[in-house]
């Protein structure tokens, strides 16, 4: 049996607290649009970010880190060949790994990469827009560039059967967050309008997480991995609506958001949290 | 005969509402210092960016886009050869194609890549600061770094020389901002200091015409490419405006200008808009 | 004799207005987290930065700039022989060096390249975060991918035995920052907490510093160097102190330091400086 409803909320605040304890490292490699504000999210959250891409090093920092991000969002060849020695290197060392398929379905180059990494690499997350999630899992839907162009009715039975099939936790966000461990799926309803003006904001989740995952420790339970993800989530979008009440636009709202991921407290989460179990 | 004064003002009003209503794919292979904020400027504004850089997959976000928007701020060779790689098929595809040449005269290597480009791709806006632009069209000028430092006198008359040579819209910005299509000149008054004083305040601009002129459509008209240069300089200006309203310093006017270029109302540029047409 | 106290205080000031009325050109070669902010700090403090990265322009780029600012923050091979051949030229030039060994320690390979840096580049300032320095100079501490994870005790004294040896100035940053030229050795007192909250407050230190080295001309003083940077980190750290006055958090924290940074007068550094020579 699922927790549900209250108790989801006082779940997602000890995850917050978790992180904030242990300050997990979380290996970004990640795209150029987001380094910045990627870090800047795992900081504010509470996690420790480092942002390592050269082959050389790339096996030595996953071995070494709490999580490992990985996100395609301006892919090349070098970089990608990076995420398979990161990311082989992660699953050795049960570092629990998360990967974001940004713009998959845009160019054929980006959906090979992204299949790529689904069949090479044992995820923890796959985390993608809803548009790109409907295309990955041949669920329908559409991308326009990097952002969601429409979502499919089947999505939530898309993520929950990828899930299952792959053993992993599956998301698309959007105006509402879908969540998934193959068994559990959750539809989560925190965040704001605002966050669909900034670029990045969906990479920036992906970052955060990585920091909750990687508070689970070494080769987590999937269930640790389905609450931190929807920890993470819950967390991120709370921050949103916080952040939301002081802005004034997106630019205002960026740093704001920085601001709320900082001072948001587990009981503001707790209170704040709105998620339903749709299926079991 | 062209349209001057209020109707300008009108012109540039309507070619926002546009933007907003199509959303424009804008793809971006910028550089490094200002991908983030390129993106945002994009997004704030109404249009929809996508950031892509491999030589594998250029080609294929260029013909989907409805705008590629080029700048060398940091080439380096595979960079430089996904820009031609790009251009060559959104020329192809009648996508325009807005260049930027940052930099060039600072070094050897940013004047043959920006010849290069001109050599080689149909341009549909030529845009840089009147440093850049001086030393690109050998009319004097000089640049320091990626910052212009000194504009000619006969920088209209370059403009307008090689916009009829090379069938484009040139424009070149600082205090005042020139535009051309070697037919109409005109000097556009809109803007603030404190542009700049933040990075790649030029290349947001470039980003923003793109999104503008991604508006007009494939295969769009020489005027049609011109009407929407001025309206994406006059919105962005008239946003730097709004935004040092508010603005304590260089890091408030960055947030508030995307909070502007978000807000900005079409009434409000039609009513602003300050320029006037200075040869025919 | 070495100047303390008030007359300290003096000295940071004049550097800041000779930063202002010169606009020193910064070359930097960085990390791709921090190029839109170590750019931004540089223009808000009164500098003029450049982002240079490819092997082709790199030596031209830095022969006619003020200071090269070195970072290995995202290290890669390309970017190693950049930085190796930009420092070349600067050295043959008399263009000061300034150097981040950014994460130095967390895998062998920044320790490597940090160590390839130092034997090939005569430098005129080392400056890493307490860990990193500790580290690298054989004395103790930590590193967690890029943050300090603990200081040694006799970082002081390593600090001034590798200037000494090197002929250069060192810095080591964190709760107190400290630096020496190997005669002289001050604990700078300066700074907020908010600046570990934000991503690359470290690197951009670094490019400050370079432009504040840069102030000082071609083939500068020992002595010019040590005092630029004392200046330059107290200007950083005095703006911090300003900008965290009116922040609600990291976001709003980094906006403000940009903006601090643009309007922190001589009179205010001069009257907030704290620093105390420890040795002599």
């Amino acid at each position: 049996m699922m927790r549900t409803g209250a108790d989801w909320g006082e779940r997602c605040a000890d995850w917050l607290r978790r992180v904030r304890e242990t300050r997990p490292l979380v290996h970004n490699i990640t795209n150029w649009v987001v380094t910045n504000i990627a870090a800047n999210a795992l900081l504010a959250v509470g996690a420790s970010p480092v942002m390592a891409y050269a082959r050389r090093e790339v096996a030595d920092m996953a071995r070494i880190s709490a999580a490992l991000a990985l996100n395609m969002g301006t892919l090349d060849e070098p970089t990608v060949e990076a995420m398979l020695l990161a990311g082989r290197a992660a699953a050795e060392a049960g570092v629990p790994i998360v990967f974001d398929p940004v713009g998959v379905g845009a160019t054929p180059y980006r959906t090979e990469t992204a299949r790529r990494i689904l069949d090479t690499l044992p995820l923890a997350v796959l985390r993608g827009n809803a548009g790109e999630m409907g295309v990955l899992l041949g669920a329908g839907g559409a991308v326009k560039g990097v952002d969601s162009a429409g979502a499919a009715s089947g999505l939530p039975d898309a993520l929950a059967n990828y899930a299952r099939r792959a053993g992993c936790v599956t998301v698309a966000t959007g105006a509402e967050d879908w969540v998934s461990d193959g068994t559990h799926t959750l539809k989560l309803a925190n965040g704001h309008p605002l966050l669909a003006a900034i670029t990045g904001s969906g990479c920036m989740l992906t970052a955060v997480i990585g920091g909750f995952v990687g508070a689970a420790g070494r080769h987590p339970s999937r269930e640790a991995v389905l609450e931190a993800t929807v920890a993470a989530i819950t967390v991120y979008n709370v921050a949103a609506e916080l952040a939301a009440e002081r802005a004034q636009g997106p630019g205002s709202f960026q740093a704001a958001l920085f601001d709320a991921l900082y001072a948001v407290t587990p009981e503001q989460v707790a209170e704040r949290a709105r998620m339903e179990e749709v299926s079991e």
